[in-house]
């Protein structure tokens, strides 16, 4: 069965509203197992109304409308309907009831111009509408069945539920199809070499495909399962993400696309371990986002975001002629802040980043993008520098955070490196 | 001239991603006066794809394309353009040479298959991607003109400014007619009283379209000016703000739709003051989003992120004995944080949360959502406790840390409280 959504409205068309209603329903409709082939959205126009539903009655077995079932004269749905159908509106007694009920309910008037919503196309079956007083309804236009649902978010979904989903999978069967999908997220590889290194992946687990999307600075891969409701297809996502985390290795941060902050909160809990933090250059991110994670007071113990020397120093502990000698930002400082946060706090292990985020500070031996990441436990202190070029304070930020919670991930989870 | 909008990719057909990049296309084009009249969204297929390209390039003028670009093997665009306008794909000389750059200035390696991104339809103009691998291109299936961007939004924002908007507002002349948009920020108020209180704004200023958007914990007015090029749509927007204003008072955080961050700093800078923070329950998202501002280390010296109570003392020189006394969530607790960080780091001024974020953690008497809020300066010290309840850890975090923020903002406005 192949699908098709249509949203409609001025503020869709415009752009001055984000259209998330056609993401919730493609997302039921697959889970559904049923094929969504394309989404559209147009304005409050009888002409593109109704060319598109023309259209899509070509072209699907069935759709999704939403939008343009309001009381007021740039609410064109039905009328719409009607035309690309070819019959006339009529008052559905059945909607207006149920229009007067909701109105009564409410103790609130109900004015002329509701009524309108009471005028649907001759042949159509009502959708009740149990929180608001736009009904919906169904109806045939070339070889499709078309839903026509509120655009409000809340009515949509509970239609989508209560009409829509049950008639679409009514004559469903064992045999019908469906789509499960599964994330992994990773970090350390650019996309083109994840990519490269997943090549065949898909031929090795006959139905299951396979995508990459960047979500800054993490690469995730998409695993969708097809087949039928009777097969295995949990089996199917299992054995492929089986595979990728052969081929990836430790760059796969979590198999459930869990982010790092969570990742690194369950390896430090699991360890029974507490963290501390100095942060120059993330600012405070690093902290943030760890404790992003409900339940993350029980490892995560303190951080200083120390952005002048003057704090590195009197509340770490650095040492004034280690700044002097090598510049807040290098290897040596960065350690040195690992081990006086950690000290301080009294935690397990202390992480560290000093760098420049930019757009200024940077030098042509340290330019913007330069982090200095240090790590220190009771075995002693590291530190790595790396560089970025992203060209964004923002950017850079995100990537140096990320950078020194996979060093801690890394570290936690193979033991402290060799030499 | 008739736009219309492509999104293409497996996520955005399947539901898995909300399309947020259509919107914003739409957006600018129709604040470029370019009427939009159509958005679709396929999936990373070849039929569907040149299918929908054959069929823009029988209706509209123009089109931008997102997606499809990278390097795997399901990014299809450039090969479905191609195919839709019926001729070869070859290696685009300056493509291959800037991809081939920016893996030179990142220092990385550049892999075999992004020498597929060089891979443009003959007669394609290629349009540059300053900040990522996938350059785009321009090429005419049918009578449209096709612009293909990246997915990516950072990208494909920066080339619509770059390379689209210039090429399809060139011809136009002062006629032409264009909508101006204006955004304010508000904070503290909800979305209805702001709404209340804007009523009948719109009356006073002719042409000027008034919106509310929740951008939580922000609430932004946005203003919309039609009319054309000559007209003076910059004045009336102009006047809309000021009525925008003089209704909501210090409510309004910036007439540029500035984030609360910038604001802060831009006070701070201009009063030549300094800042130190000590946050508990917003976990350095206060220090994070302050360090967000390019130039913040010329006022923000220092944060501690004082999770734990032996932090506070230690670090931040609380008494236990207020500690043991008040709780850890508590008005004294706050300003002894407050007095604490601004000592340690000889800032102007101190700020502090300590609260509880959820879901964890509440009491009847402190449920999840409380917080309280210090300020230290030289003339001394003051706490406010606030509730929220958004049943949510991150919404929660964000409204304290906005809050801690604007009570800054409003004492760096209208001076010490009085009493």
């Amino acid at each position: 069965m192949i699908a098709e959504i249509l949203a409609t409205g001025e503020e869709i068309r415009s752009g001055a509203l984000v259209d998330s209603n056609s993401a919730y329903i493609a997302r039921k409709l697959e889970e559904a197992g049923i094929a969504v082939s394309r989404h559209t959205s147009v304005g409050d126009d009888m002409t593109a109304l109704v060319a598109v539903l023309r259209e899509i009655g070509e072209r699907a077995h069935t759709a999704v409308v939403t939008g343009g079932l309001g009381p007021t004269e740039d609410d064109l749905s039905a009328a719409a309907a009607a035309k690309a159908a070819g019959v006339f509106l009529e008052t559905h007694p059945r909607a207006l009831e149920e229009i007067e009920r909701f109105f009564e309910n409410r103790r609130r008037l109900m004015s002329d111009s509701n009524k309108k919503q009471a005028l649907l196309p001759k042949g159509s079956i009502l959708l009740s509408n149990p929180i608001g007083s736009a009904p919906g309804f169904s109806l045939k236009i070339g070889r499709c069945t078309f839903f026509f649902l509120p655009g409000v978010p809340a009515e949509m979904k509970r239609m989508l539920e209560d009409h829509v989903l049950p008639r679409l999978t009514a004559d469903a069967s064992e045999h019908r199809s469906l789509c499960l999908t599964r994330t992994l997220s990773t970090f350390g590889l650019p996309e083109a070499a994840v990519g490269e290194r997943l090549a065949g992946v898909a031929e090795h687990v006959p139905g299951v495909r396979l995508g990459l999307r960047a979500k800054f600075p993490e690469i995730q891969v998409k695993l969708y399962a097809y087949g039928r409701a009777d097969q295995n297809l949990e089996n199917a996502l299992d054995e492929a993400a089986a595979v990728v985390a052969e081929r990836l290795g430790k760059r796969v941060l979590s198999l459930e696309g869990h982010p790092m902050e969570q990742v690194v909160g369950r390896l430090l809990a699991e360890q029974n371990a507490t963290l501390a933090v100095a942060e120059s250059c993330t600012g405070g991110l690093i902290s943030h986002r760890l404790t992003q994670v409900p339940g993350s007071s029980g490892y995560f113990l303190f951080s200083a975001v120390t952005y002048s020397n003057a704090s590195k120093i009197a509340v770490l502990g650095v040492d004034p002629k280690t700044i002097e000698r090598f510049g807040a930002v290098h290897e040596e400082t960065a350690k040195a802040m690992a081990q006086g946060v950690r000290r301080i706090a009294g935690a397990d292990w202390g992480l560290s980043t000093t760098g420049i985020a930019g757009p200024g500070g940077g030098t042509p031996e340290k330019p913007a993008g330069t982090v200095c990441i240090g790590l220190a436990s009771e075995k002693g202190v590291f530190a790595k520098r790396l560089h970025f070029n992203f060209g964004s304070r923002r950017m850079h930020k995100a990537v140096f955070a990320q950078s020194a919670m996979d060093i801690l991930r890394l570290t936690l989870l193979s033991g402290w490196p060799e030499k």
